[in-house]
């Protein structure tokens, strides 16, 4: 028996307290096509995730603590995550 | 008069027929820390914009256009937009 896969999404971005050269960068490039409503850019990192969901139990658990250790830098991003399709 | 500020997430994602090394490499990682029914993982950009939505007429086109000339490569990258809050 195969299981179903489940595609979990995962948004990582800086912190609000921490500068964020890329979205000013970003930001300023906007300006300059003339984008002049533009208040502010904030850039991240957006990770699709394929997964066998054999294990559903943990699954939760699993994508947080992963988060945490590999995908973010807890120290300067912030993470949230949501199952996009079971 | 001050206009409401909207925000805008754009997701930049690699093409399904182009390389992603950074999401082998993530994947390659996961894999190492015992995450073995993880199939595929793939890296983009998680883009927040948040602009003064005077001239609503033109916000889609605007950011369609932006998307396509500066926040992606169209060669190697699709992107997507919504809307999160007004």
């Amino acid at each position: 028996m195969s299981w179903p896969t489940v595609k979990i999404h995962v948004f990582v971005t800086p912190k609000k307290t921490v500068l964020d050269p890329q979205g000013e960068a970003v930001g300023h490039a906007l300006h300059s096509l003339g984008w002049s409503d533009l208040r502010q850019v904030r850039v991240g990192k957006f990770i699709e995730l394929e997964v066998d969901a054999g294990e559903e139990k943990n699954l939760d658990d699993r994508i947080d603590q992963y988060c945490r250790d590999l995908l973010s830098n807890p120290v300067i991003e912030d993470y949230r995550w949501e199952i996009a399709s079971r």
